[in-house]
């Protein structure tokens, strides 16, 4: 190996898959990459990859392989930046012990890109305070996104964000004026032009906060997706493919996004082995890895509701149980019709229905972060968040440059709904998600994060809902107290609902 | 203060309403107690309590105030049972401590009968071993239930329990043999006879476990009621007496229960101040203290579906947006219809509508149990709990009668869904539940908990969910992988979605 005495740029613990390719990536856009694992296999893939496709005018190295920590700090300029790709939990911890017994410095910048929970982030931060600038950044994008542009969502000390920002800048995804994303998927050829899909989002643990919360939409996301898959299907009897050129041809219009492009290319295969469309080949049993979970913990613990984002990870719980409803489905027989439909009518309101929906599940999103921004005392820019994920992520949609526009006009809007574009868009189309409901209703199918966004937008524009009697309830068998309309908040009645059996009243 | 050395049969710290009407209960049923609180005050005024309270015949009180904790402990028979009655949290550890501190012995049994989380409870169940037994209590059915006989759930060291048993039944709640509650109101006449509303539900936390899925299932009751009120008044303009005449006549039927007979009760006041029925002087703001919330998190970590529980979470956290739902009523303007209504029909598919959703309801909250015994090593009956939430607490209801009889006909049934009599219920009913659900989408009015229930029976009597597209998804972006139907289970196959932009299928 190479000994080039702090020339490299940035340094990396962990070259797995993600930690290989967002390495080959900075190197692509000319910065000095040393890479270290615990396993030295990696570093040597990493290599030999990094020679594999080195531009041809290029005479050195681009990536320097490390046998330890210490070797890796001694070829790294200072401040040094290393990037920590090694699986949340315990292994980050170890890595930052093991770099401060490496001879690690304090104004050091250590930047844990892993999926980390935004409160270890907030521990870490602090517990390291002395020793290290412990700086969070959430990769979205999958092993692709990391090599040709993901979508950074870093957090962390505000002094450190200027070491990282023109590397983050770099790396990451790109969007055209029009917040389309810029791709390009050829080693050595990055894109260089476009606007970042980065932007620094506040302390500590923000970046993975709202990297939760990105994963929490994208759940609700696939969620709807897949329900109106099932409604078309069930419905009007499509095959497979006639769904994916109707998701292909929704992915023209308001709904254009990853997700539905991906969708109109899996309807549209076929299984080599049996012929059959291949999602029907594919067993109806969705895994999770947690960030939904997350997402739906941190929401009720935050009291912003957030039913579709929940549904949407119940919905995935339910699927996995597929003995038990094989059985269900002999006993649970279903008093359902059909009724007469009018295909072209069908489509039309299922796409304009999921479309709806769609804007319900990003203002939940959206709330969860304005209340742990308050919680955790980050000031979040929304606007920002909205445009990195127009790019490199999984939810990137040219709706999301919509959403920029709105906190854009309005940074303080205090729900997505609430903005003239969004508002107008429900005001014409709702009438189409009451309608996918309905027939989901009479059809037997199950559509539970249509039937949460409908019940959201429903409640969300109630001027009075049904907790005053709720709250009576309360007082009546807790003697919890209630506020009255007519008087000011804060000032608490308590009815003696019953007394000796019979109602008596005192407020 | 009497000095009755040894003779008392069980302790209180903590003589707050709930500690003291406890307190006065186990004197009721012929028990020595013997009281102590950090408010001498508290201890007066429960001492008070007693003699006012204490029967003609009776020679000597039955409470006994303590100035300190070992002056308590002086007075209790060996091993002693020491009730602690103080707010949940650090509180109950600070008792253990001073408890240990004033002389208990390794035998003695601290009882917490306070709103603890189940973890704290497992927590100190291990952490006091070697000093003291540890035991929860659960205690349902606030002050009222507290005097004259709570739902007690009780979870602990299973020794321990012999010298609780006796005490617990005869100061719980009773119910004759057909599962209706036995009341009495009158201090000095408690209920004798009858089954007791306790049973042993398991070590550590276990009983406040249960007492915590009680909860979460009454958030979801109260939150169905309310949609039923909400729905009849805005689909056929009763006012709250003519619907509070409608829950009585439904309190005769098979949705009979402590809950719809107070709604009956609550829509049937008036406001003395302003003649106007009580229910619209109330704000429609719910408060929440927590439990419901914990069901739901706990149901989300475990992987159980329970939309219901949660959107009924949700639905009380959106209550509170008082202000910003005024604004939203203005912005987004329903698109809705109301139609031709038949006042029975839309009177009895509502009634109808409300069973079902309360199946599913309770049908979650005992899969969030299951999961949980599997998850903490229970080994919990679930045919006693639905047999000690029959008295005493707020959910009270002869439904629980037939929650019973399931598990007793078949420990291990696998959802309540799936037993002869719920399903038969189902099968027969499900029609109006999908009436409601359309109407309530029709005509604008937020039903998310009878969304939710409605798509978790229809979810889970699904045998193909479109879980397999969202598999798709998730192995063409991530590489997640995914199982065949066509292979064993636990085989796991990737297909390269793409490669140079086209499609390429590799199984």
């Amino acid at each position: 190996m190479q000994n080039t005495n702090q020339s490299c740029n940035i340094g990396f613990v962990g070259l797995g898959v993600m930690g290989k390719n967002l390495a080959l990536n900075l190197a692509d856009h000319g910065y000095k990459v040393a890479g270290f694992d615990l396993d030295a296999q990696k570093v040597t893939d990493v290599l030999e990859t990094e020679e594999r496709e080195r531009p041809k005018d290029e005479t050195t190295p681009r990536i320097y392989g490390c046998d330890s920590m210490s070797d890796m700090l001694s070829k790294l300029v200072k401040p040094r930046v290393i990037v920590v790709l090694v699986p949340a939990g315990n292994p980050v911890d170890a890595v930052c012990n093991n770099l401060i017994e490496a001879g690690l410095e304090p104004d050091d910048i250590v930047v844990d890109c892993g999926n980390s929970q935004w409160t270890d982030t907030i521990r870490r931060e602090a517990e390291y305070k002395d020793k290290l600038k412990f700086f969070g950044t959430a990769v979205s994008g999958g092993e692709v996104g990391a090599r040709f542009g993901p979508s950074l969502m870093p957090g962390g000390d505000a002094d450190s964000w200027k070491y990282l920002q023109p590397m983050w800048e770099a790396v990451s995804a790109k969007v055209d004026s029009n917040g389309k994303p810029i791709e390009s998927r050829t080693p050595g050829k990055p894109v260089t032009e476009g606007e970042p899909c980065t932007a620094y989002l506040g302390p500590n643990g923000a970046g993975h906060y709202v990297k939760m919360v990105h994963n929490g939409i994208e759940y609700a996301d696939m969620q709807l997706i897949c329900e109106a898959y099932h409604l078309i299907r069930s419905l009007l009897g499509y095959e497979p493919e006639e769904i994916g050129k109707l998701f292909e041809r929704w992915n023209k219009g308001v709904l254009n996004s990853y997700l539905v492009e991906i969708t109109a290319d899996i309807l549209q295969q076929y299984d080599e082995k049996t012929g059959a469309p291949l999602v029907d080949m594919i067993l109806d049993s969705a895994g999770q890895k947690g960030t939904g979970r997350w997402t739906s913990i941190s929401a009720t613990q935050l009291g912003v509701p957030a039913g579709i984002v929940s549904e949407s990870v119940y919905a995935r719980a339910l699927s996995t149980l597929t003995q038990e409803r094989e059985m269900a489905a002999q006993t649970l027989i279903g008093d359902t019709e059909f009724g007469e439909l009018d295909a072209t009518e069908v489509e039309n309101a299922i796409e304009e229905a999921l479309y709806c929906a769609k804007i319900c599940a990003y203002a939940q999103g959206f709330q969860i972060m304005k209340a742990a921004q308050a919680e955790y005392n980050w000031t979040l820019n929304f606007s920002d968040i909205a445009k990195i994920w127009r790019g490199g992520c999984i939810i990137r949609a040219s709706f999301l440059q919509k959403i920029a526009k709105a906190f854009d006009d309005n940074a303080n809007l205090e729900n997505l709904l609430l903005n003239d574009y969004f508002a107008n868009a429900l005001a014409t189309k709702q009438k189409s998600l009451r309608k996918a409901v309905i027939l989901a209703a009479q059809s037997g199918i199950p559509t539970p994060s249509f039937f949460s966004a409908l019940a959201y937008f429903d409640g969300y524009r109630s001027e009075v809902l049904p907790a005053n009697l709720l709250q009576a309830q309360r007082d009546y068998f807790g003697a919890h107290s209630y506020e009255r309309v007519d008087c000011e908040r804060g000032e608490k009645f308590h009815t003696h609902w019953q007394e000796d059996g019979r109602p008596e009243r005192k407020v």
